[in-house]
């Protein structure tokens, strides 16, 4: 299977995934601003008029690339979230998850988490969505931990962004140098963040 | 006293300050790359011709935002560091003033963090070591806790990441409309963190 392919199964055709990779890396190298729809078709090796068969602007790429790793961070905290587990194993869960993901993905989640800004605002209002709903399952499951007397937390608020947060710098810092598996880092930090909710690990 | 003289005390003239922050100001909005020397040069209110009297290059003043904001938060944790205190007293005030400079300043913290790849190799190099200095005084400062007993910690460099990654982050996601003080937050950082380190809040 292709990279693109991987990332983004569900986009179709082909062109339009390499498309979406070649943005990625572009926006990864000089920013969403300082790239154009030319440099991008360049680097999937197309033409500028092909790269507006699958998408009108560069705008649309970006759109593209972070509502899809919006969705897929909120399908994998939700598929956790949702299960009969208790809080702190569903807690550990989720960080393992979220964690590996910004890891094995960290060019891609740069992206994702960096350039929201540049989206234009009616993009940008379905993007705050999809990360409120995400904090919200998060914080959901740190208050079912308090209730069940499994975490003690003073502001689960800012609880549930200590969380994210943790995860989404990941991105950041994270490369193939790391010395450690997106896995492994993220069996980590679920015991960082268990401790953090007050639970004994 | 101006906000640019405010952010850089050290630096001289006002002009060049001035420089900095409309440097600072256009980076956060179109990022490093989109952003040329006339346009900081008219954010400053100045000709290009005056630009270059104090900034050789576009890098330059990138290089003396990141140096200026990576000597001032190694010099916060090291000025805890050396303390006598507890290493959890320290701790408790190593993540209190990180988290708070990493709010109050989120602009330029905003431009320090995650503009270094533009910076050209040898300044990367000043910079990297900064941070080198920064991360191995929080390594030493759990190390210490362990040894003496107050922390638990499985992994001391992991440790020592999450605890500044918390603080870069709020960099990103924090505004002025965040609702909690820079101080407050540093506040429930400090207890967060301690947890995390195995510490009995």
């Amino acid at each position: 299977m292709t990279l693109s392919a991987e990332l983004w199964p569900d986009v179709q055709p082909d062109a339009a995934r390499r498309l979406m990779l070649a943005a990625v890396e572009s926006f990864a190298e000089r920013g969403y601003h300082a790239t154009t729809t030319r440099d991008i078709a360049a680097a999937a090796g197309m033409s500028p008029a092909a790269l507006y068969v699958h998408f009108p602007s560069k705008a649309a790429l970006l759109f593209a690339i972070s509502k899809s790793g919006h969705e897929q961070t909120l399908i994998l905290v939700e598929s956790v979230a949702g299960r009969a587990d208790s809080p702190r194993q569903r807690m550990r869960s989720i960080v393992e998850d979220f964690v590996a993901w910004h890891a094995r993905r960290h060019t891609v989640a740069r992206v994702v988490q960096y350039e929201l800004q540049a989206l234009p605002e009616q993009q940008y209002a379905v993007v705050a969505d999809l990360r409120r709903r995400i904090e919200h399952l998060v914080r959901d499951v740190i208050a079912e931990g308090v209730k069940a007397g499994e975490f003690t937390v003073t502001d689960l608020r800012t609880a549930a962004r200590a969380v994210l947060s943790l995860g989404v710098d990941v991105a950041r810092w994270y490369s193939d140098r790391a010395g450690k598996t997106p896995k492994a880092l993220g069996r980590e930090y679920g015991d960082l963040v268990l401790r953090m909710l007050g639970a004994t690990v």
